[in-house]
């Protein structure tokens, strides 16, 4: 109930009671019963509920033999499954689902398309006005060219083809919720679809509930991108709230952040996090700064040096995970598994795009994915103004750089150094951002209560050792193959590269398979 | 922190920070900084932190070959453990240990006892005034002729061998915290040893945190138990406080009953079992019932009215769910693995005292087990006062009547009645005993705040309805061997036995092999 009241507050109208990778058994008579008690919690505060379907759901059940969704006896077993579920709750919302990615079935285990299997599924909801979100976090269960380009060029050929009560639910970025990746080139290139977006809450690539990451400024820059699809000013907003292409049934989803803790998030700063989701989720022009500002004088505090500074502290703290984790468009070299700690060397995986080592590409010559023409040419799945821009180095965003070029490690940026010297620069930064976190939040005692000054104080000390564990583990990684001298304005490393491989986390929370 | 808090506010003044079946990760370096950090949160409380020490670590950490108990580089590398231990906490309260049990390594590994591993880890500790609490719930890995005798077997020859600074701590009853058990025989048979007494918290065998149970009266039941082995009046209070053969080092352990639900305990009224617990476990003499009421009191409101009536409501608790789980003396007829629900029937389980089957023994001519002198004797551990009484169906008290004999089924009890239509009388009477407590709570509205009253209402709901299966799966099941109709006043069972068995529960908490 208070987490029902807690959500409405902010707007939220919808909980997906099951995980995307949940087993077939919520759909069975008993645990329709639980679903129809918790949707009568939920329902007093606005909030539909909504459940996984697992797409081999009629095979699981016991009840057919194929999953096939062109089979008339599987549109009839999800017709009736429909029909079951809104007897017992007449306000459910819908279906969400993942199909074919990462291991869950789905159409093309029948040669189907993601359009036939989203479509009977929104037959069977239809008629009791239910709505179905098909994920498009897919990437092929062959080696892939380049996974960053798969689910664009899975889905968009199917544009204009789903059912009206079909939204496709498409993660901010290609790869999958990094501290920092371009729009999702999705986003404007299916102006016949109604697009949804889905961000992250929970932080699985930046620190989990340890690290202080105000998240509403990374969703901020997302929702301001231009996607120039229809000229200037076509951002990534206006697709999601359907006003671009004229759609009415819109949505952004959120990962949840909340668990068990008595304060919901484990960190402190984590409501902030679930705070910003469900302002932006109404408002995606709202500025992240302000809601920042909100949260602390609702939360906190309304004495201004204390809003000024902490809402500041929480501005940069996004990039300050950037700079300490992946900065320069380094993406997707935390840990295997669960995802916590940097992970750059592993390479032993079963497949290819599971490896880090598969997304920096570093060797003696270089460092960075190319994926511009003379790579893997997912740059050109952007319209025609970012592919212009992006496909010369010199007039790539920075922070874009490695995540679409491949450069040598004395390539001289920008600012007249090398890319070598630059990236120890941005690491060692991401760590003296930090430090200033905890600098500003230890001068704000008397502001806040005892017990959440002393827990985010103690957080923020694991914070700064795992950035400092972060640039030395990385840099040395990478001084393998630059092999050139670490600047003089980074300490010498606590240890060597040998022990930040050898260190194991076998309890780290999310160890088993790495779903997402 | 607020743990600590709470449970230095009830006297409790020790924690063991890891599971009995917890692997040696906890001793290594990383570990123990983390069990510092813990310690020092524990400490303003008066509260010493205790580790469980795997008899295998010596191999696990890859230092050695054996863990060989008499093995002097075993010997060794246990001390330096302590050592380091002790180095960061320099009040660490020593180690717990579950050795030679369901699966767990210890000295018999090596051919060598109890007192041989126990003494080992004793003179490790004992430099630094540690102690270790070594755990007399083991049964044998072979096929036992009872499992109930065999902990008396392990240790009652060793009695007088342990170190000064070694507890062996006992489960109150023979077997596994069964809704009702006899006391366990060791209380009083190993009057050179500190016998330490172990009670479970949390409700592994009574309905989870789901029903409502009041344990400290069935503690108090266990505690004025008297042994004999004195004379009358030697309870098991006495022996576990010291008093009867004079010991300086004493103890009470619970399992716990707390996890990450916001009260703490999930079922408010479980809140009431820790506290009880607690105050028990500093004066085992005190009364059940006014501990009730004080639990009352501090928790909701000083109503006479209402505290009057709930307390009786707590006290009878305890015997609903004998009665409607175990009556007469059945035990450990749960479903298997997680323990909740019924499961009479279960037969296929790897070792014969894994199985239901085992405990009831049902068949055309009778139920129960016959542990007298024409049976496995068990019986023979007691004090001779106990054995003549129990040795007699018509001195045995009813209530541990087929913990003691196999009867049968038109066996004329007391009341004239038979043993089925008792036993049936005894399903109904649990049932029963459930809607009162309903009855109870719902007149109690206007002394409790919405939450937990309403809370507490929608469990008891489940009580009933689960009390209910038990009757009717239980009743359903030994029908099929006594031949005999159900008494009039048992309603129609809503389903029939097959439905019952039928019933499967994948995501049980504790589904994991059953530890304990």
């Amino acid at each position: 109930m208070d987490y029902a009241r807690a959500n409405a507050s902010i707007g939220i109208n919808g909980t997906v009671l099951t995980n995307v990778n949940a087993n077939s058994l919520i759909l069975t008579p008993h645990y329709i019963e639980k679903v129809k008690a918790l949707a009568g919690v939920f329902r007093p505060y606005g909030i539909k509920v909504y459940l996984t379907a697992r797409f081999s759901s009629p095979i699981e059940s016991g009840d057919l033999e194929t999953a096939d969704p062109l089979d008339p006896e599987v549109r009839k077993w999800w017709k009736k499954k429909a029909e079951e579920i809104y007897a017992e709750i007449p306000d459910f919302g819908g279906f969400l689902v993942k199909a074919n990615s990462e291991g869950q079935p789905g159409p093309n285990n029948y040669g189907r398309s993601h359009v036939d299997g989203a479509n009977m599924l929104a037959e069977a909801v239809a008629p009791h006005n239910g709505i179905v979100m098909w994920r498009a976090f897919v990437y092929s269960q062959h080696d892939p060219e380049d996974r960053a380009k798969q689910a664009y060029s899975e889905f968009v050929p199917f544009d204009g083809k789903f059912h009206d009560n079909v939204l496709v639910q498409v993660k901010n970025g290609p790869i999958d919720f990094q501290p920092r990746e371009p729009f999702h080139p999705m986003f404007g290139a299916m102006p016949d679809t109604p697009l949804m977006m889905e961000f992250q809450i929970t932080q699985e690539y930046l620190g989990f509930s340890s690290h202080l990451v105000y998240l509403p400024a990374m969703f901020k820059e997302v929702l301001d991108e231009d996607t120039f699809v229809n000229g200037e000013g076509s951002t990534v907003s206006k697709v999601v709230d359907g006003t671009l292409s004229n759609k009415k049934l819109t949505g952004i989803a959120g990962v949840a952040n909340i668990g068990t803790a008595k304060n919901w998030t484990g960190h402190p700063f984590g409501q902030a996090n679930w705070y910003g989701f469900g302002r932006l989720a109404w408002d995606p022009y709202l500025d992240s700064e302000e809601i920042a500002k909100e949260w602390l004088q609702m939360t906190f505090s309304n004495e201004e040096k204390f809003v000024e500074e902490v809402s500041e502290m929480m501005m940069a703290s996004r990039e300050a995970v950037v700079n300490y984790m992946t900065p320069l468009g380094l993406h997707h070299i935390m840990d295997t598994g669960h995802h916590y700690g940097p992970g750059p060397w592993i390479d032993n995986l079963g497949r290819p795009e599971w490896n880090p080592v598969y997304y920096h590409r570093a060797d003696s010559l270089g460092v960075g994915f190319d994926r511009t023409a003379t790579g893997s040419k997912a740059l050109s799945q952007y319209a025609a103004p970012i592919v212009e821009k992006y496909n010369s180095v010199e007039t790539t965003p920075e922070k874009y750089l490695l995540w679409f070029h491949h450069l040598p490690w004395d390539y001289q940026m920008g600012n007249g150094n090398t890319l070598w010297y630059n990236m120890a620069a941005k690491y060692q930064e991401g760590v003296e951002d930090v430090e200033e976190m905890v600098k500003t939040w230890n001068s704000m005692k008397e502001y806040v209560d005892d017990q959440s000054f002393e827990k985010t104080q103690m957080l923020l000390q694991i914070q700064l050792k795992e950035a400092k564990w972060w640039r030395n583990a990385v840099l040395l990684y990478f001084q393998q193959f630059s092999g050139m001298e670490l600047p003089d304005f980074i300490p010498e490393p606590e240890h060597d590269l040998e022990y930040y491989q050898s260190l194991e986390f076998p309890y780290a929370p999310g160890i088993s398979p790495s779903w997402h």
